[in-house]
């Protein structure tokens, strides 16, 4: 299947690629700690659902890349899609009324994919890129009929949307909140929608309540007049994979009509077929939003790229209310609409309509969250849940519940043995998370779950006889 | 040269292409005014120092895309960079302890082309990301060592670094601060430190001794105990090709230093050869940075990608401040170092290299600025300034100094007529901006400024009779 690994399965080689990563990259979400130790997983090959290292080891790939590589490695369709762009246009800039032909056709596709009257695009070049855009765009809608005032933004805690100063403001995730500054005056977060049937002592109903009176509550302390916007993850993907109660996300959307708030649909997990369609707003929640984010998926991971779409309702506005003095729209960056990573993008689409993959999704996606829910019977299992293909495995100490220090290295402890016996899954507090490429098989998931079962029963024992936990 | 135009050159396709960019995309820096009038110059193919728009017109590319194609259009060694690493491994995740080959690779190899003990990478999908992170990167460097007061940047007047949030706030020009949203309580701009001798009334002395006394009494009105970072540009580029004085970039970066606050080298656009060397700060001007921002060129545009070099020093206070509870550098994107993109630059660097593309920019540059000079005898040309491969001719109706709307219609229409003879440059207020692709001939030069030269008395004629401006 794989073709050769050049050079890359000698240890030599290993250990100059693992040496030089300690070196020389500060890499995302680093371990400061351990920067400079030369610990590094290098990933080298991929293909179909799998991954090999630098020293040949194959993985089952249950995080699809992160997040993100929909359908899956190795795909000639998008290869020779970005092959040809780049051979035949790698680049020009697309600022003011300069265009190129795989950014003009991936808008026109994504207005058509998308709901509502979400009909115009605005590239950038990955999600916090486009968090940002949407955001500023809000801003800017707002100022432009007169309210430069009403530009106070809502999210959630558990959210996350970037690491833009921005975007790193916008999300909640405690765990991520370090010694970076954060704007904290105009950005507001709202209590972590995430309800859980099987763990919760409270009813949906009750729980839909109190999130919606305390985001009235917030928007009225604040003044809805300074608000501009709310931005949402439809299920939480990073924060954890919470799912909020039914009836969370019509109630919101009307909220925001209420107070003439936009509502920012982030979408670049849920999108993309991960739950089952192109995008979750409409289908899955009832919402059509004023902004919607996308990024991931979009080109199943191959070539970053992001875009806000916008409804025609909120362009049209900005047009009627653009200051005739400077009627420029003063955003963008020399990578909006890339035209190789439009083109990649075209591909994606192209390969996920013709092979059905939503459709496939639909499928095997409550076939996937089945068994996995079958793992709530290990006693290390506090809790199973997601939607489709992304969920996630909370691991727990018998009695202790929530990231504790004890629970996070119980959690280590499953995942290292996931990776020892050749499956990926994205560690994440206490959490093992999974977002396997949507082109996973029922086999594949089988094997996942035999896996998670294994490794959480080795867990189990390793905590009953005290070693590590 | 340039293969088929698959349709695109029949008047019906272009139409197509035309109306869908007007109907469905909102352009980085769009004239809000004029969205959805179907006006776009739709960009097909490209090759060598020339693109071809969708009627098949083909233009010398004086803007090099947009200052980033740096080795010229239809670079094989590019592409096939690109599709080898698409197919062998398009993507995984960067986070936390997993890296690919040719990040790691591109760090190692970056490392060596910086200054000084810059030898740590970080990183990211475009310019404004990477200006992001190296902010951010100031702010928890001095919040580590207990002062996460310090946290006020410095920048300049006519300064761009980008359209984020935060980027945007630091730039300043005066042209894209439009209703967007700005942070301004811990962001200063310091006086544009552009310095023309042909057309300054004072000496070189007299300005540097002005901006540098500038600069120190705002760090002590701030107090230095507040002020975090200064960010530059070694020349200012979209701010309209400004060169400072001789000196400044040593005495900034001596106050920097003085006041411990530090120097982040915007490298974006005068890395990669532009000014003769991979990068400019110590070379050209002497000085090494303590974080320097890398993008366009890095790719010559082919791939979306950014960089921040890190000084060791730096990277090692990171790890000694790191915070004991949460070591973790929460800061980075899906797509940080994405191995396309990444295998892309690689490639680029050894195109680079092979063929000696700063030295020819070295040899060709002063070819380049000295012919374009000649432009100077036309009474329409107010100045005429730029260092190797980065210039700009500044238009002027005779007496008449500044982007004032008739000097800025009449710089219009030098624009159109180049357009129409077969030349892109890149237009900006009153400014004609020529960044050329590194490869450019001196042949090409010729051509690029006899074609500016008709346009130039062109449009003098126009203004002779009254026409137009
Ligand atoms: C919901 C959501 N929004 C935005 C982002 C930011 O995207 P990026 O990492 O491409 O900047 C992410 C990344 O994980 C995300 O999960
Ligand atoms: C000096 C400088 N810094 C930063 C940027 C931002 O880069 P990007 O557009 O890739 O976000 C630019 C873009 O023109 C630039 O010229």
């Amino acid at each position: 299947m794989l073709p050769d690994v050049t050079g890359n399965r000698s240890d030599g080689r290993k250990g100059d690629l693992v040496a030089t990563d300690a070196r020389h990259v500060l890499h995302p979400w680093a371990d400061l700690s351990a920067l400079g130790r030369p610990e590094s997983l290098i990933v080298c090959e991929a293909d179909g659902v799998e991954v090999v290292d630098s020293s040949g080891r194959r993985y089952l790939d249950a995080i699809g890349g992160m997040w993100c590589v929909t359908v899956g490695y190795g795909r000639r369709e998008l290869v020779d899609a970005m092959r040809a762009q780049a051979q035949k246009m790698p680049y020009f800039t697309p600022f003011g009324d300069i265009s190129n032909a795989p950014a003009t056709e991936l808008a026109a596709t994504l207005a058509a994919l998308a709901p509502g009257d979400l009909n115009r695009v605005h590239f950038t070049t990955c999600g916090s890129t486009a968090v940002e855009s949407a955001v500023r765009i809000a801003h800017l809608y707002f100022a432009s009929r007169g309210m430069p005032e009403k530009r106070h933004v809502l999210s959630r805690v558990d959210a996350y949307h970037g690491s833009t100063f921005l975007a790193a403001s916008l999300s909640g995730k405690e765990a991520d909140r370090t010694r970076f500054q954060y704007e904290s005056r105009w950005v507001h977060h709202l209590a972590s929608p995430g309800y859980d049937p099987d763990t919760s002592s409270v009813s949906a109903d009750q729980r839909l309540r109190e999130l919606v009176e305390g985001m009235k509550r917030t928007i009225t302390e604040i003044g809805p007049e300074k608000v501009a916007c709310f931005i949402a993850e439809p299920i939480l993907a990073s924060g954890g994979v919470l799912v909020p109660p039914p009836g969370y996300h019509e109630a919101t959307r009307e909220l925001c009509r209420r107070y003439d708030i936009l509502y920012i649909s982030d979408e670049v997990v849920s999108g993309f077929g991960r739950l089952g369609h192109f995008f979750a707003s409409e289908v899955r929640f009832g919402i059509v939003p004023d902004l919607l984010v996308t990024a991931k998926g979009l080109t199943s991971g191959y070539q970053p790229l992001g875009a806000v779409l916008i409804s025609d309702r909120i362009a049209d506005s900005l047009v009627a209310g653009a200051d005739p003095a400077k009627p420029v729209f003063s955003n963008g960056f020399t990578y909006s609409g890339h035209p190789v990573a439009c083109a990649t993008a075209l591909a994606n689409i192209d390969v996920m309509e013709r092979d059905d993959i939503c459709g496939h999704v639909r499928d095997v996606g409550p076939y996937f969250i089945d068994r996995l829910r079958e793992l709530r019977t290990s006693p290390i299992v506090y809790a199973v849940r997601g939607d489709h293909l992304m969920a996630c495995v909370e691991c727990q100490v018998p009695g202790e519940v929530g990231p504790t220090p004890r629970n996070q290295a119980l959690a280590q402890r499953v995942d290292a043995y996931c990776e020892e016996a050749g499956l990926l899954v994205r560690p994440y507090e206490n959490l093992c998370i999974l977002s396997p490429p949507l082109v996973i098989t029922r086999a594949d998931i089988d094997r996942i779950v035999n896996i998670l079962a294994d490794a959480l029963a080795r867990a189990e024992q390793d905590l009953r006889a005290g070693r590590g936990c």
